[in-house]
């Protein structure tokens, strides 16, 4: 395998979660990975993850429903998948269409391209996801929105899933 | 190797140049990835290559700089090299910046990502280049502004070079 590339976020651009967790390596590459696996963390509740379709090569899709307990769903265009290293680095972006496709931003949205890295530590694994954003603008409206409590409360429940 | 995905171009989005060329694979591989004989290449004369920068893997720099004959130079924002195999498929894109940044196109400015690929055929190449769009406009300003001819020229200098 080449020497692993990893993204050097900018704080003015990017938001990072990075954290030790107590799941081996390849389950947590497992959780990202498998479509039914990843139903049961990806979104925090009170929502839920209505549907995953993932084509795990470069070029292929990503692609998740979220639904509110009231039933309301978050179902935007599918996104492309820029890179998959078993057990390192999973890439995909919400500003490519599957194919390699751009896309515009729908009015209001923000588009990031998502790097998630892993390595094995400990019988745990250091984990570090990255959003990585075009402009300041998107980058704050992202963690308004609440990022880091958001993916973080996804990820505890990848934990508690996959522990 | 896994199986190679190519783009399935929409009439609608996409251009596409495909030739047989008298070239053996390795060495039209060689043209695109190597910067010293790229710049030999690239460009349409009377226009020339001042300038290319590439970073041969997912994420990496593509970045090329044109030259008209009075000295006007064409340098953009450098793109994102997103696939890479070896003698067979290389894409880059416009619409991101090195390390998958997503950027927006200038005024104007159409994004694109090219898919290069490549097979052995009969001791020469069966090559074939996309340009992918995000809209029907782009393609056509793409369209227009003289894709067919100045990829196929670009092409004939690249054999010229290679052969």
């Amino acid at each position: 395998m080449n020497e692993l590339k990893l993204c050097v976020p900018d704080p003015s651009l990017d938001l990072v979660l990075e954290r030790f967790v107590e799941v081996a390596v390849e389950r947590v590459w497992a959780a990202w990975t498998q479509p039914e696996l990843m139903v049961q963390w990806f979104t925090p509740a009170p929502w839920k993850t209505s549907k995953i379709e993932l084509e795990l090569w470069p070029g292929g899709k990503f692609k998740t429903v979220m639904e509110s307990p009231e039933g309301e769903l978050m179902d935007h265009d599918p996104g492309c998948v820029l890179e998959v290293v078993e057990n390192r680095k999973f890439v995909w972006t919400s500003g490519m269409m599957p194919g390699y496709r751009q896309r515009a931003a729908a009015e209001g949205e923000f588009l990031f391209t998502a790097e998630i890295s892993m390595a094995a530590k400990d019988g745990g694994t250091l984990y570090r996801a990255v959003a990585i954003h075009d402009d300041a603008e998107g980058c704050r409206k992202h963690e308004v929105m609440g990022f880091h409590d958001g993916w973080g409360a996804a990820l505890d429940q990848l934990v508690a899933l996959m522990k």
